[in-house]
């Protein structure tokens, strides 16, 4: 006798092909900053990063409920979106490892870091662009919040900088990009 | 006397720093597919596509509530993502330009095309990966609606197959991606 699947495996299953998907998924990495209600700085890496609308400018990232800075941005209702650069891969470990999350905000490529209550949130000068957002929506789905956020600052690398290229995440790893002429 | 910027002012420079901060967020290229009442199949381009959860398995799209394919969404509840490959330039003109609409579904890439009330949506079986969603929950933000569909069906090209590697775009054209050996 052939067992029927049951709904947790096809939901397993499905995980599984999605996982496939996502690895054909090519995606820009940034990392998200803010602070805690001591003014500390914390930050995650992350690739769930979209544009929401232009009227008013406003993104979305996706943060999982479990994670350190999920806390810190309900509480804080801002955030800054660091676009990576090809060329700070250093940075990546110590924002997507704990074990390495007192490395966080050591190297001297961050700017307001020191824990504050002002309106700064830590950003990168390197950064292709660095976004700063009030949230405004919240919507939990899943494992995970979406917090929805109008832009309230912009810094962008000048477009000839070897910094405004991006770094572009596919199949777990970086990749290099060339443009098409 | 200088003129103080008016909050429509600030609306309109932080757009416009958005804008180019968005120049340097690479993103897969999409083509995002629904039926209408009739059966019809619709479709667009698209590319704030994101993974939500994996518990539930679930995707965001974030559609304008001015493209033709938002009242075809609200309506059905279901969409299918299909990401581009490197090799799928030439389907992008149609799903992107409204003079070109005729000709969206025309190639013979397409499969499940036909007028249709049954559940199958149109998909390219060349992608590199499609990803059939339900819709769960939507939110309305600004000029933008967001889709986020629980997940139901997955197809995915060989990993070592050409059509593995998707279309990324950035800085409004489409760039050639490399691993990092």
């Amino acid at each position: 006798m052939t067992a029927t699947p049951s709904v947790d495996d096809e939901q397993l299953d499905l995980a599984a092909g999605l996982k496939s998907a996502l690895r054909r998924l090519a995606g820009t990495v940034a990392i998200v900053t803010s602070r805690d209600s001591d003014g500390r700085p914390h930050g995650m890496a992350a690739t769930a990063v979209v544009p929401v609308s232009m009227e008013p400018p406003s993104m979305l990232v996706a943060v999982n409920r479990t994670a350190g800075l999920h806390p810190v941005l309900l509480r804080s209702g801002r955030y800054c979106i660091n676009l990576l650069s090809d060329a700070q891969h250093a940075l990546l470990g110590p924002f997507s490892q704990t074990a390495l999350r007192e490395q966080r905000f050591q190297s001297g490529d961050w700017r307001d870091v020191a824990p504050s209550t002002d309106e700064r949130l830590p950003w990168l000068p390197a950064a292709p662009a660095s976004i700063e957002c009030v949230v405004e929506q919240t919507l939990d789905h899943g494992t995970h919040t979406l917090f929805i956020g109008r832009v309230t600052q912009v810094r962008c690398a000048p477009r000839d900088a070897a910094s405004a290229a991006p770094m572009v995440w596919l199949g777990g790893q970086p990749v290099r990009i060339a443009r098409l002429d």
